[in-house]
């Protein structure tokens, strides 16, 4: 495949992207003003609207931008492991121990908070990346009864949303908190529980 | 004791505090303008702002509202249950069931997000909720180990913030999804587990 160079409108583009999703990863999107953004860019008003049609837009991609992130740094390593369970306990390991490079948590948990009652847009593309992080928990679990590394009969959006649910409650506390002990005990806590009620014992 | 009428200024000012904590649980404190404001309770500005000496204070009063409805309904019919298991049990089948009257969902989750990068005040008031409802927690699970009818040895803190990550984090599912199923799911698993793990089964 040939590579292309990106032109210089579309490296300027990216770099807005990636510099509001920081912003508004911390701040929220009615947070970040487009004063702080411009600062962040070095650039005026115009050269940053000029490559999105409105905010909802920008902040749309800059939340596409943020959870790819994320989510690649939840499943660093995952393809390493054979083992689906084992797989399953190292994306909870990740959750807590690799830090996406954008400050501010988790896109998830602060978009779905921040556009809960307001962006539709956002709202959507909110919706559908818990809708992504589901599905691959999901697979990785059909995956694991199919090779009988887990128990038939767990229910896997159930034990997918416990997993999500129980880190993105966890990193409310913990950044409430300034601590990652609740993080910590959550992750232990679902460890536990995979190993017990997930893991077939009769394969070992 | 004797009663006093509130003032009409007090009138004022709680009508204030009350239609921002219906705003700005469902919008957001940046998110929540003057102007909204200003047509939610029929005052113009100087009318509402001679009661507050700035926005974050009008935020954290509007916080302290909307947590105290919450946690209000939370606890619903909790005294009269005898047992402690079943007291936490109640508790958590409250937060899935009984909805505070001020819309927009768990005023902590909301502003734990939405205060994290911005207004130390807010983030202040919404530290001092968890901990708040963590020592709730943690008081009935002491009083159940004291009274025999929890297991000797539970860690009460990694308890308390098992069961606030698991709801507020399917709280997140469930409004983005629309559906409670995920707290459902949330309620169903704490109460297995609280069954298999806390309750002291030698005393039954």
């Amino acid at each position: 495949m040939k590579e292309t160079k990106p032109s210089k409108g579309a490296q300027t583009r990216q770099r807005i992207i990636s510099e509001a999703a920081s912003l508004f990863n911390r701040r929220g999107y009615h947070g970040g003003s487009l004063q702080d953004l411009m600062k962040a860019t070095g650039l005026e008003k115009g050269g940053i609207y000029r490559h999105f049609s409105s905010k909802e837009e920008l902040a749309a991609l800059a939340f596409e931008h943020a959870w790819r992130e994320s989510f690649a740094a939840r499943q660093n390593d995952l393809d390493v492991i054979p083992n689906n369970v084992d797989k399953i306990k190292q994306l909870i390991t990740n959750f807590v121990e690799r830090r996406p490079a954008i400050p501010g948590g988790c896109p998830l948990l602060n978009t779905a908070v921040d556009a809960d009652d307001g962006n539709p847009l956002l709202r959507d593309h909110a919706r559908k990346a818990l809708k992504g992080w589901q599905d691959r928990i999901e697979s990785m679990i059909a995956e694991g009864i199919r090779s009988g590394e887990i128990r038939r009969g767990v229910d896997t959006r159930r034990l997918a949303n416990l997993i999500i649910a129980s880190l993105e409650g966890a990193l409310m506390i913990a950044r409430l908190e300034r601590s990652d002990q609740a993080l910590r005990d959550a992750a232990a806590h679902l460890h536990g529980y995979i190993e017990t009620e997930l893991r077939n014992q009769k394969r070992k």
